[in-house]
């Protein structure tokens, strides 16, 4: 009877054991696979740039020159998404694609920014990782070759978020970025755009650029058209945010002005919680009204969508106080929105599906 | 028949006249009346000021030492609250106290502002008009008296909101505001604070200085510790919100370092709607979580009171991101809250009820 009971427990512990191997046979590579997956998962990647916004209608692009500034949207757009594709990080895709858009002399960032009153060169840009809120940010920056890869320098290699000026600069070139001669940036276009601009000309259009291609957004005589900035926000494999922007400022800008591209939560935020921002307009008002964050707070506090957020804040809240310009957006789904309330916006996207859209108007 | 049925008419009408007539000797004068205490309400007047946050136990002050703290800041919220009762208006009264703490080498700001690396001074200012989201900033200044009347010149008379740098001078100059020679900053307290920060000393606390006081906040050998910045907040008879910051910034900062300050939504933001908030501590944590209008958009689109939403944003969220500081903030009914997660932060207020407290810890 003893034995019968011993037996009979015995294998009742040899049934939990069974069990108990069944289970971890079938749960454990589950969990691991869950886990590996859920660590690693292949988030799908998306990318949006723009290039400025403002009356571009008033700039009667010929068809060459409205495919120069696509051609040139998609390659930065395409530099970023193969960076993406590579495994490289939203951080590593916003600065690639900004740089090219630096490179350039069609935009008013890096090489194609605005001369100011004086006749110099102040250019701001500012870079944000979503996936721990740090940030860089430099600003009134004359001999940087790329401002924005100077930010992430100061995200990355500092214990700061924004430097101005020569201290700016001197950090950049400690740090090993290139350092280029001013008259890199001083093309025959912008000498003469700011000519007319100091005359107080109000069509300042012109086309002896080296490129033969005139500058957007900034073109015009009236200095609320004037939105030149660029900037890429972009979505990578491990599911994190980045923004980035880059500007010139405005032509003929005094004393020192700073706009809101190198301010963290005006012209440009990330935070993996809710979305990524790069903004271009009047950066005043931008700045005023803390226009990146106040798309994510809304998204954060009021559990709205990317959609909603960016779109109210754009087109009723900023154009309810006046304020002219436009923003990208990506939200951690990878969904993008573009809103502007200006004439257009040079911008394009490569959304989850692989798919590529440029636009002007 | 016809007749009765005109007269009928005639006195139906002339009884919506009477009637009409009644309702406009009684209605009338109801609505100017409502009209005019809606325009120009008696509002309550408050106002709060700070002389910035940090590890201010370790600095040991005397009993005479914490009087010249506090009577300080009291005589700075003396000043602003008296020009709230001659019915000036929030700005007037948080420029003015800013003023008071900017001319007092006690504070981190104006004539006390701390050395740069390099022994020079830098310093940065914002003020913000919560009634029309009106905002000037100026950043690394060396030579102007009360860089906070420099923020103000640039929100009333430009149409920019942030300039820097040498530039900025040069407005401020043409404004005619007060420009002094540098040795006006270079108090012997701030040379041997300087030596002794390049020195890596840890203990750099002096009496030398020319009031024989030491100064806040700045004081102790860990960087962390290091957060001199003065603020005020004013609601003004008009129930109308401000905001203003000035700071010398960080001890032996380098390469053009801009902190929260005079950045509007970071260290500095007003809005009738919600708030006005004036920050210090460590300015790149306050700069990434954009930590003025995240109270402010708490309030706004969480809908909760000022209470929860700056102790929130201080005590929890700014917490648990590691970010040490504090913040004074008011709401359009003048209620007060001045939450920090250091040891102690130099504050006080005047409230609605013509109270006045002032503390350290």
């Amino acid at each position: 009877m003893l034995l019968r009971r011993v037996i009979s427990v015995s294998s009742f512990k040899n049934k939990i054991s069974y069990m108990k191997y069944l289970l971890l046979v079938v749960f454990i590579p589950t969990v691991i696979f869950s886990q590996s997956t859920q660590q690693q998962p292949p988030h799908a990647i998306a990318i949006a740039v723009h290039g400025g916004a403002g009356s571009l209608k008033k700039l009667n692009l010929t068809p060459e020159q409205e495919k120069a500034y696509k051609d040139t949207l998609a390659i930065a757009l395409q530099t970023g998404y193969n960076l993406l594709k590579q495994g490289k990080t939203s951080v590593d895709a916003v600065e690639a694609s900004v740089n090219v858009l630096e490179n350039c002399t069609l935009f008013n960032a890096g090489r194609g920014a605005v001369l100011t009153h004086n006749g110099t060169i102040e250019m701001d840009a500012a870079i944000m990782n979503g996936r721990n809120s740090k940030a860089g940010a430099i600003a009134q920056v004359k001999t940087i070759k790329n401002p924005v890869s100077a930010a992430r320098k100061v995200m990355d290699s500092s214990k700061f978020v924004l430097m101005a000026g020569k201290g700016a600069e001197e950090f950049a070139a400690l740090q090993g970025l290139q350092i280029v001669d001013t008259s890199y940036f001083f093309t025959p276009y912008r000498r003469v755009q700011l000519q007319k601009a100091l005359l107080g000309d109000t069509a300042v259009l012109d086309h002896s650029d080296t490129t033969g291609m005139i500058a957007p957004a900034d073109i015009t005589g009236n200095p609320n058209d004037k939105f030149g900035t660029v900037g890429c926000v972009a979505i990578d494999k491990y599911g994190n945010l980045a923004a980035a922007t880059s500007t010139g400022g405005i032509v003929n800008k005094e004393y020192g002005r700073i706009g809101d591209s190198p301010l963290i939560g005006c012209g440009t935020y990330a935070n993996n919680k809710t979305c990524a921002v790069s903004c271009t307009g009047r950066g005043e008002d931008f700045i005023r009204h803390v226009v990146a964050y106040d798309i994510s707070s809304l998204m954060q506090y009021r559990i709205i969508n990317l959609h909603d957020a960016a779109n109210y804040v754009i087109k009723e809240k900023l154009t309810k106080a006046g304020g002219r310009g436009g923003c990208i957006a990506i939200d951690k789904n990878g969904h993008i929105e573009m809103p502007f309330n200006t004439e257009g916006m040079f911008r394009g996207y490569i959304n989850t599906k692989g798919q590529m859209v440029v636009s002007i108007y």
